[in-house]
């Protein structure tokens, strides 16, 4: 009799996306003539790089011609993209990372759970609170944790409230823990970490021979010159840290699919009888045997994020999305409410006003003014009474979304 | 201190294509001027369908144009591509297979490996031998076996032996096992499964709980009009039965990555407390956690493969492939070597001449004809003195491999 994996049974019932589809949709049927505006799932909105078009249309021709068509590729992704990623993002910023440790995939959220699969059962993960939804449910998947309790926290993993009291900055634990997520800039609090917080990171890690999972995601709406943009900048790091990128955010590329994820050669985790193993070595077994490349003309797409007609695009769209970001700050706190991020992250985190529930307020915002945001306490129990707003949409959405809320909340 | 997954260490040294590149690299080294023909890995050489590439530039166009602008798809792959597939693959061969039960993917590699993120530690596996290496790797991966021994097997597997002698089709096992890894046609010997076969399958699995994972990908090459090119044209399977379906080979996908995988709803296994759980529930829920959808540019390619000329197109590139098919067989029986496989699949499964091993006779095939094929014995024990040779390359190379290797085995 074949059984399941009944760590599957332990997962909540809805992942926090799925809900808010729910919600929306149940409202919008009942009010088929409001304009909803959607500030909540953090997806693009503005169209692709034209640049990254015009390779993806120059690769698609490519595809029929015998001699330049493609089969199969090296399942860590072409050399010259992953080149001109280790050269660009991170070798000009000082950072040794070679381009034979970066593996190109089809996705962060993949990646971010895939990366357990070379990881041990018996490690004690930490993880912020709130946090993106995928770093918990993918280790509830793997059976790392017990059952969730009423708050939605799970057994066995440990949590690191961020709230606006320790300034959305996770205390160093004082406990040992072996695998730790950590993402900045931060979704959803839109928070960001100095070089010297991450150096106590790096050298808590190093000291327990803990492996940092490092969630650069949002990496390019810094416009704080001060702030790390990789964990590589920071001394050790290559002893202790994996990153995960993804041109989703940057480039647009929500769609069409590209990421990447950093394995230091130099980094070792333990075996059972005590010897050290290189994590290069385990992930490119992983990806060669259960994956099998991007596709050619994903990856000439995101090539052409490095050309300078790319670079300057993409710059165009960061500065896009981190102006509406300025303009929900300004509009929300004018409205007097309480806001956090938006200034080196596209998402503002705010505090919900009059202690409503952060479902509450995720309800009275879709109903009193046809806008979706994404409710603080989805991302963890210290999420509540917080919420999030994405500044990904248009200019037009976002005045008009503010507005509504303005009208709706000033005093 | 962090630890890894102990399991990979299990893993022999090289999954068999690295090794194969490795021989090749270190030969074309020291014989710069050898004109080497590959007839091993099975990639596809031929352009990707006009329709597809026509179909993926006006994808690429569209996510230039804000209004068409695809940001993330639905994880499952977008309704206009599954209802197709629903529609052309299975139920118009009279399966009842409806589009949600579709899930869209970048490959079935992928898939195979993953779909044991759903499924309990405690079953027990059967792979016919020889059998694809993911199958058997992945499952190391997930700690369902012990060590291997010296023939490469590993404890805790059962295998299935298919060979000459019982005319490459498994014997119904006499043990219980709870998953079940088939292939038809047959990657690596190009064997084929009639109806009754199959049947005789779903009528084992549905007896003992067990559920078939039924590995489709070379459906297209069943020039036989009896046999089944689906699963669930068997009586039963919505019951028992995954199946895994690529674009890879039919239309020439490699490099472009889609695929696909069925579970029905119908589908169920067993809880730790004897529950029966929805199969596709959980499948969904992975797919919703650790997969973000394939780029919007892709699918649209693969869509167009059910259009009036991508259908004529791909019948064609299958055509082709046959015919190259046809002339290895008809050139190496001509030469005395015993061929199988080649009639309803791309792959001509060879017993090596002489006794030799099957490593020994890629080592004389590409030193004496510079001609790469693929060792039986690296896709398990019993496949030790055969070997498998790919009709996936342009009919000059296919004609000049053959032409090399006729000079040389001639008696």
């Amino acid at each position: 009799m074949a059984t399941i994996n009944d760590n599957y049974l332990k997962l909540k019932a809805g992942y926090l996306f799925p809900e808010i589809s729910r919600r929306v949709n149940v409202f919008a049927e009942a009010h088929q003539d409001a304009k909803i505006i959607r500030l909540g799932i953090g997806d693009v909105t503005e169209p692709l790089p034209e640049a990254c078009r015009t390779a993806m249309i120059t690769a698609v021709e490519d595809m029929g011609i015998r001699d330049k068509f493609k089969g199969y590729g090296p399942e860590q992704g072409y050399a010259w993209l992953r080149e001109k990623i280790a050269q660009h993002d991170f070798q000009s910023r000082g950072c040794e990372v070679d381009a034979s440790e970066i593996f190109i995939s089809d996705g962060s959220k993949c990646d971010n759970g895939n990366i357990l699969d070379i990881f041990g059962n018996n490690n004690t993960i930490a993880v912020t609170d709130p946090v993106y939804p995928v770093y918990v449910d993918t280790n509830v998947m793997a059976g790392h944790t017990g059952d969730a309790n009423d708050r939605g926290e799970y057994s066995g993993l440990v949590y690191m409230p961020i709230t606006a009291e320790n300034n959305f900055t996770a205390a160093i634990p004082t406990q040992k823990v072996d695998l730790i997520y950590l993402c900045f800039p931060n979704n959803p609090t839109g928070a960001t970490a100095t070089k010297e917080h991450l150096q106590a990171w790096v050298d808590y890690a190093r000291s327990h021979g803990s492996i940092i999972f490092f969630d650069a995601a949002y990496e390019a709406f810094i416009t704080d010159p001060s702030l790390p943009h990789s964990i590589y900048e920071i001394d050790g790091a290559r002893d202790c840290a994996i990153e995960f990128r993804s041109f989703s955010k940057n480039a647009g590329f929500t769609g069409t699919r590209c990421a990447l994820t950093v394995v230091p050669k130099t980094l070792k985790a333990k075996a059972a009888d005590g010897t050290d193993v290189e994590l290069w070595k385990l992930w490119n077994r992983r990806q060669s045997t259960k994956f099998n490349g991007v596709s050619y003309v994903v990856q000439r797409g995101a090539e052409a994020v490095y050309s300078e007609a790319g670079q300057s695009q993409i710059k165009a769209l960061v500065s896009f999305y981190m102006e509406n970001a300025k303009i929900i700050r300004a509009e929300l706190t004018a409205a007097g409410l309480q806001v956090y991020g938006g200034v080196n992250a596209p998402y503002v985190w705010v505090k919900t006003p009059n202690n409503l529930s952060s479902w509450d307020f995720f309800d009275k915002l879709l109903h009193a003014c046809n806008v979706v945001g994404t409710p603080g306490s989805g991302f963890g129990a210290a999420g509540e009474g917080y919420f999030r707003i994405s500044a990904f949409n248009s200019r037009e959405n976002v005045v008009e979304a503010m507005k509504r809320i303005t009208d709706t909340f000033k005093v």
